[in-house]
């Protein structure tokens, strides 16, 4: 036994106790003929004290230890006279009658602290030193919190967790596979799963009703800094359900995990947008709903059909309105599809510096605008950046159009409806960072519903499932699968949390024939479907019940209630952006005789 | 929404409410004018019924249906006329007012029942049929339930679940690895974890102070009923422990699971058994202690050193006791290293069709005995297969060593000391098969611990890690490790019940030098040690406190639970013994562009 108790635990009604402390050296402070060490373990820090008068030879010994040297130290509780109110155990020290080195350390390459010296690369070298900071470290309880109560929640609702396999067959859909070399099989391959999505389905063929997993899964992409080539989702599929009974379901959850987790109560239902209205208020479909800042239309905007962009439409008929933008000599109005704004409350203010900034910010190539104009609303009344070609009065239809009050700034951008759409979000994102209005301890939870059931790729004309070729057609647009694929809607939705979407999923089709044509729009010539999905088709004909199910992104809902934005620092283990473990020095060469044995040759 | 109960659900209570049911038909049956369906889902089944004379069209709807068709029926809950006490919801039935087919099904290819007319290889082709037979879905209600208390146990107990990454590096290292191509690093591979040992021991060092994860492991070996490539085991480990305190909480586990899942309660601790002992008085390291028949020597077994075997000491000198099998004629004892029975009691009336059946039972190749010697204590005294050369009262003397008593079969086989335990063991297990000792719903659960660090290859000579390398040696013999390597033993520890080894574990080193020392002893170059353990090592030179732990093997423990001994049976989706999935043909080739794109070539 190394320790009767932990370094977080002992408290004032402790005093008087023997006890035996393990864990790391914090730091240690010798003053006059005191030191004082702080001894740390994962629930905590406890003042270890030495005294020269008592016992110099301990206190001696106490004296050369070095950072993060592992001891054992028992001794008497006490009372501390300065006592340290930050923390839990700052009330007592630990009075030391014994100390021993368990293991000495060398100086670590950075401090271990929760604002450390270590770059990303130093840290990610010595991933083992840097999860021992206490902030690094509160990412796990967190990420172990989160599971258990998801676990615990979706058990109590009859959901079993099945483990599908590992070693799958490859079927490249989107996302490259991760291959696996079969060494009694020489020249076939098992793949990674990018999801469980066939196996959760044949699931539901096989009765299981309610299946859940928190699984990895594999997907060989170029990497940024939100995604890893492993990842973990919460893996679900019921059977004999609608969309609403899914929502319903997965809004439970989330509401348990908001509620036991971060301790938030939500009492009314997540509020639900449309795909096309998400689009069209936000250009994006996943709006952070934190803050408004809704797009205006200046120009009456496109109806479906228009523009080649049928699945952004803008304003129904109803609201569109006149054109207040175009016909008045500014060319860049006048050659724009669309001409939309958000309104920037209280904003006026901003500051020629200010302002230029943003324009800055929408030049940069990621975003790739050419700028944006301004209508402020000051004490001294309206003043755009276009006075030229608009009279007070226009700019004053403008102002009431976006809902604009005095102390207010308008931004607007103009050009091509779906990029504008897309850079005038990405502005709206940034004012909303300057503005503070997206805190990231007040969470904003949408289902985004409605998506449609696919998208055409500009270049190859091609059509592409957008959540994936299993997603079933809403059924009264089901005949027009073939006919007219673009206006076709899926019962598909996402969970959208501050912007993020956190997870989403779909209705399945459960019939082999429209399986088939699903496919054959896909592109898949009938004998590829059956090599790669014959199985799953062939199950759809044994009694396969009405099924749908969601996913939800692990690592990035943690990393969500954790109040960051990098994934990497709620996985114990990332590989970095080269898709390289830099502590373990993995992918590396492995030895002939292993190639041999596979069957296998590294060209070039 | 598709029901408003599930076929399991509905009693005498609910008789005379309006619902509606869904799930598959299992069967039906016309009699005169009425049609009986049970209707089947994962939580019952539920019979629902048809009168021609009420509804005749709804009725001749009911006799279309056929197995497995996949229905929505919705009616009155009525009292039975004649109930069924077999099933919960035997008391009532659903009268249908209206039926509504979700989906057709073809005939399945065989019966799902419990007792099904399909074979293997078409039960696991058609898996998702399979797992709808009540049985085989039962093993997956056992296994969630398993995963949810152990989850539930150690959180409790402070640990945090940490999932560690299984794309890491190629170690071979006993097993073989499974290799993942790098496509951004052409050339280069990930390995799939064999177990997550050296990551688990880095959490150590990173202070999360106790760690688990259930987790998938994989290992390309060639495969037995009980073997698969990838498989699920309990990860654990824990800092600042001795061996007692490991014990302890994992006893403290599988004790709350026996409780929990099965409703047994141990109140005793387990017993505990040294390695030294279960070779000695079972003849293997995962003694079944349902029952006795423990080894009887009838010569003074060989002492540590002798015959080559250090590692399978015979009884303590103490113990010896005199020769009573060389010496007198009787040449397979004479020139045996080891003349050793085991006690059958109550079996001396087995006919000699039966003792020789037990002779081919030891002659089969997997076993490779040349026979066995009997000694019968009848009603009419002793009488043995070796009568010419031992006299009655040297009979007398084996039957008290052995412990007889009238009515008993000693069956004594001889030979090489090492190999003639093994048989015994055999032998003694099969006649605990005959006997009905080995009731698969009684539970002997036993810790053997003091295992030797080390094995010797026969032919090689080389050392190996009898549990991996990175066990401690007993902190008293480590002096020894490079001078003595047979001699060392570990503090390691397995856990076993009813003779299958569900886990085990050891105290791990944590000290650089110690490893390395480790490693010079198993044959590793410095090199090798440092390019493929490096960062392990380098860990450890930072702090890294006394560790251990262990890992259950998940798949054997559900499926110890749930009385059978295939794993198989406890797999979602398990693949054959030639490594493949059946059911979605995995492994197969992939596109030459995916091996283009890796830089790979298929030999051949």
């Amino acid at each position: 036994m190394y320790r009767t108790h932990t370094c977080g635990e002992l408290r004032l009604a402790d005093a008087g106790k023997t006890v035996t402390l393990a864990g790391w050296v914090q730091r240690s402070r010798a003053m006059g003929g005191l030191t004082f060490v702080d001894l740390r373990d994962r629930y905590g820090i406890t003042q270890l004290s030495f005294n020269a008068e008592r016992d110099k030879a301990l206190c001696d010994q106490a004296n050369e230890l070095g950072r993060e040297y592992v001891v054992e130290a028992t001794g008497t509780v006490k009372e501390r006279e300065s006592k340290n109110n930050n923390i839990p155990t700052g009330g007592i020290e630990l009075v030391v009658t014994e100390l021993k080195v368990l293991n000495a350390a060398k100086t670590p390459p950075f401090t271990i602290e929760e604002e450390t010296d270590g770059g990303d690369d130093l840290r990610m070298k010595y991933r083992y030193l840097d999860l021992r900071r206490a902030n690094v470290r509160k990412n796990f309880e967190l990420r172990h919190r989160m599971a258990i109560e998801t676990r615990n929640y979706l058990s109590a609702q009859h959901f079993l967790e099945v483990e599908t396999p590992v070693l799958i067959k490859s079927t490249p859909e989107g996302a490259r596979d991760f291959v696996v070399p079969s060494r009694m099989h020489q020249g076939e391959f098992y793949a990674l799963p990018q999801s469980p999505q066939t196996f959760k389905q044949l699931l539901m063929v096989a009765g299981m009703d309610r299946y859940f997993q928190i699984v990895k899964c594999f997907r060989d992409e170029d990497l940024r800094a939100d995604r890893q080539p492993e990842f973990t989702q919460i893996d679900c599929e019921m059977a004999f359900v609608e969309q609403e009974d899914i929502l319903q379901m997965f809004e439970g959850l989330a509401k348990h995990l908001f509620k036991s987790v971060l301790g938030k109560e939500f009492t009314e239902p997540f509020p639900r947008m449309t795909y096309d209205e998400a689009m069209r208020s936000y250009g994006c479909d996943k709006p952070d709903l934190r803050f408004g800042m809704k797009f205006q239309y200046l120009t009456p905007a496109l109806s479906q059909g228009e523009g080649g962009m049928p699945l952004t439409p803008g304003p129904s008929p109803g609201e569109r309105g006149a054109d207040l933008a175009r016909g008045h000599g500014f060319k860049v109005f006048d050659e724009a599809e669309l001409v939309v704004g958000i309104n920037a409350e209280g904003c006026a203010g901003w500051s020629r510096k200010q302002t230029d900034a943003l324009i800055d910010f929408v030049k940069r190539p990621q975003i790739g605008a050419t700028g944006i104009v301004f209508l402020k609303w000051t004490e001294e009344g309206l003043k755009s950046t276009v006075d030229k070609f608009f009279t007070p009065e226009q700019l004053q239809q403008w102002a009431e159009r976006c809902g604009m009050k005095q102390g207010d700034l308008l931004c607007i951008m103009a050009g091509k409806a779906d990029k504008t759409r897309k850079q005038l979000n990405e502005l709206r994102l940034h004012i909303g960072d300057l503005c503070n209005l997206r805190d990231p301890w007040t969470f904003s939870p949408l289902w985004v519903v409605d998506f449609p059931l696919l998208e055409q790729d500009e270049e190859s004309g091609r059509w592409h499932a957008m959540h994936h070729p299993f997603t079933a057609p809403k059924p009264e647009d089901a005949h027009k699968l073939e006919s007219d694929p673009g206006s076709v809607k899926a019962n598909a939705y996402d969970l959208v949390i501050n912007g993020t979407e956190i997870g989403g999923g779909s209705i399945r089709i459960h019939d082999r024939a429209l399986q088939e044509a699903m496919f054959r729009v896909l592109g898949f010539s009938d004998a590829d479907a059956r090599a790669k999905f014959g199985f799953l088709m062939e199950a759809f004909e044994y009694g396969a019940p009405p099924h749908g199910g969601a996913a939800f992104g692990f690592d990035r809902w943690v990393s969500l209630f954790g109040g960051r934005s990098d994934i990497r620092e709620f996985i114990a283990f990332p590989k970095n952006n080269a898709g390289k473990d830099v502590m373990i020095d993995a992918p590396s060469p492995i030895d002939a005789e292993q190639l041999k044995e596979l069957g296998l040759e590294v060209k070039g």
